[in-house]
């Protein structure tokens, strides 16, 4: 089947990491898609500029017009960012028939409403996974996923610059200002960083979460904001005190009165998991009334995260497009006669790290000897932990905490342990996994 | 529209929840999918036995291939669970091109090569959602949402009968025969509770993420499974003294050596998230090659978290079967002239605690005199903390939490604490949420 063929509009850090991810995973992306995406073209505002991607697969220009309006795209993607020209650009695509992906947060809070219509007119899909938390696909979430409830409010952590910033005057002691000048430096935030600090760019977010949550036009206007910028360490300190920490929410809930949507620093109990979520990571948790309780975290921008979410956009475009409705999304996630058979790897090939514990008659001996078996098949100890005998106990715990070794190896380790006199009973070992 | 005909095989738990959230929710469900979603009969096991669900509204019926054959029912929704009679009827749906959901995640994992096959044979959607972590939709997360990522590897805490045992040997140190007791009464647990202590439930639903996420064959016989039976308080808190939490994860990761599938009780760092999803929850961490690592935290079981997914995949399949593909999920989630005119609150009507700090330059007196200010107001206080001057400071810092208040209030009480001559500097307020 033909390749589809996709227009870029902007190839800045999110242009050049969608082609990227486009380029390395292209094998793998065809076997969910059922096609091949391919870039036929991208615009660009200044053609010298150099990229972080490989550009000489397509052709470059300097007129984004003539990509939308080109016979050859099938589809558009729009990442310049921005209300205008991003607004004109998007309608114009609709007004071609093509199917439009965006990241733009501000245009789809702003105009979305404009958009959808002028879409709905034109029967064509416009997808702005992008736009919200790219490394986290929380509009399908919403949008799909909690298609039987009625969402009762919604809390996020939707911007990673704000949240960066008061991680780490929470965890440094670090003041506000430093921490953003720290940020604008790592490339966290924008030479302007007003939109991140004072809410702007959450708020955009909210507005979009809102409407899709509840069933609401788009009203950016409507949601109360309020920046970061009077934070204090000492606030901070005070709140972690009293068993909080200040995290800077979007937060959007239903009332007698109405829908709530406001934006503000938020003291968060410290045993919630959204009180954990640091550094540039978002995440949002939603409450529905059948599904209860349910969060989801990961990335919130970065050239990657959001190239992720910009491709599994053209992914559902493709499918839609492309697949007889009853087979849109292929059962196990890959079209049939795309399934691999890749070798499943036998237990004793795992390579993990391993907690052991032991009962132990002599507990220095046997550290020693202990100690040189895993020396000798190479496995080396993270950490041990000796525990005095309990009172009228005879043995004393050992525990070791290795680094990682392959499990037939371990195995043969612990029939070595297991023959010495002194620990009577079976070590119990347990696998360390540091999920990162 | 003409709404759309649901069978339902199974009245139990899930059937009844089911039932429930598409009653409850009728309205906002028939504006997300964009008909009706009724369901006009259900196949029942004992006909006298008393149901969690009003079933005032459809046919009772003994026999479940005659639903399954009735030309009035357009899909088939099975939550008999088990292999057998399940897999015949699953098969005689599609065999009859009706879209089947189910929740049945030993089927899938056993039986879900052949019946995909004969599904894409028939040109018939089979919907899963609710195989995996109910309130989580984390099969749409990997299938849809992860479409542009090689995914390296996944982990995830998918029985909550296991966490919620050694959740709480952790907290209350008892012993697993104690909290296995336990969770039997609570009804997480089932009479023979092998199938979720032993690990093959979980190893069940590995089976089927590992298939989703890396594109092969559902191969359950291949999972190296271990329960959580031989697990100690001891083990329990040896782990929290290095800084680690036990937990019972599914793990399949992408090797050099192929693909490893495995269910074990695993030490994982306590600065994890993972380490803080306890009791029944689930959570599934993903690693993609673009996105980065991410998380999925819900609820993995009970009637209605389940019921939320299987409403899910209805209207999933319902808006395949019935819109245009260029418009199969609305772009605000609901369909277009289904957006409703709802009050949006005013920030002076927010109902939220306070964190409030001032600093006062007579401590002791101050404090009496904002507290009755506060208590004019009817704001009730959770806490305060009163700080020493800092060395060579003449003022002194006091922090009060609040109870929740009306915004519009609290901008009352403010107002006539910043009246105060004793308090010079604005004071702080910070908004507090709970998130539950």
């Amino acid at each position: 089947m033909k390749a589809v063929r996709v227009g870029l509009l902007g190839l800045g850090t999110v242009g050049g990491g969608t082609v990227n991810v486009l380029q390395r995973n292209s094998d793998v992306i065809k076997r969910r898609a059922g096609r091949r995406i391919e870039i036929t073209a991208a615009a660009v505002r200044d053609p010298e500029k150099s990229r972080i991607c490989d550009t000489g697969g397509f052709r470059i220009s300097g007129d984004p017009f003539a990509i939308v309006n080109d016979p050859d795209i099938d589809i558009v993607v729009e990442l310049i960012g921005g209300e205008s020209p991003a607004r004109e650009l998007v309608l114009a695509a609709v007004a071609a028939g093509k199917p439009v992906v965006t990241a733009n947060k501000a245009l789809i809070a702003l105009h979305g409403n404009e958009i959808f219509e002028a879409a709905h007119r034109a029967g064509v899909m416009i997808a702005f996974e992008a736009a919200v938390a790219g490394g986290i696909s929380i509009i399908k979430a919403i949008r799909e996923g909690m298609a039987a409830n009625r969402i009762e409010s919604l809390a996020g952590i939707i911007n990673g610059t704000t949240n960066y910033i008061l991680s780490g005057m929470r965890d440094q002691g670090r003041n506000f200002a430093d921490m953003l000048d720290e940020a604008q430096k790592l490339g966290y935030a924008e030479a302007d960083p007003t939109f991140d600090i004072s809410g702007v760019d959450a708020a955009h977010k909210l507005t979009i979460l809102a409407a899709i949550a509840f069933g609401i036009p788009l009203q950016f206007d409507r949601v109360y904001t309020e920046g970061i910028e009077a934070m204090t360490v000492e606030d901070l300190e005070y709140a972690e005190e009293l068993g909080y920490r200040i995290k800077h929410l979007g937060i959007a809930r239903r009332t007698d009165a109405g829908i709530e949507m406001r934006v503000h620093p938020t003291l968060v109990p410290a045993r919630n998991l959204m009180a954990s979520v640091d550094g540039v990571m978002n995440a949002v948790q939603l409450n529905g009334d059948a599904a209860g309780p349910s969060l989801y975290y990961g990335a919130g921008a970065g050239a990657e995260p959001t190239a992720s979410a910009v491709v599994a956009d053209l992914v559902d475009v493709v499918r839609a497009m492309t697949t007889d409705p009853e087979n849109r999304v292929p059962h196990l996630a890959f079209h049939p006669g795309e399934l691999q058979e890749v070798n499943v790897v036998s237990p004793d090939q795992f390579e993990t790290a391993y907690y052991l514990h032991m009962e132990a008659e002599d507990r220095s001996g046997v550290l020693a000897e202990v100690t040189r078996i895993l020396a000798g098949k190479e496995i080396s100890i993270e950490a041990i932990l000796q525990k005095e005998p309990r009172p009228g106990d005879a043995v004393a715990s050992v525990v070791i905490l290795t680094h990682r070794t392959v499990e037939r190896v371990m195995e043969a380790a612990l029939a070595e342990i297991q023959q010495l006199d002194s620990i009577p009973s079976p070590v119990t070992r347990i696998r360390v996994e540091h999920l990162d």
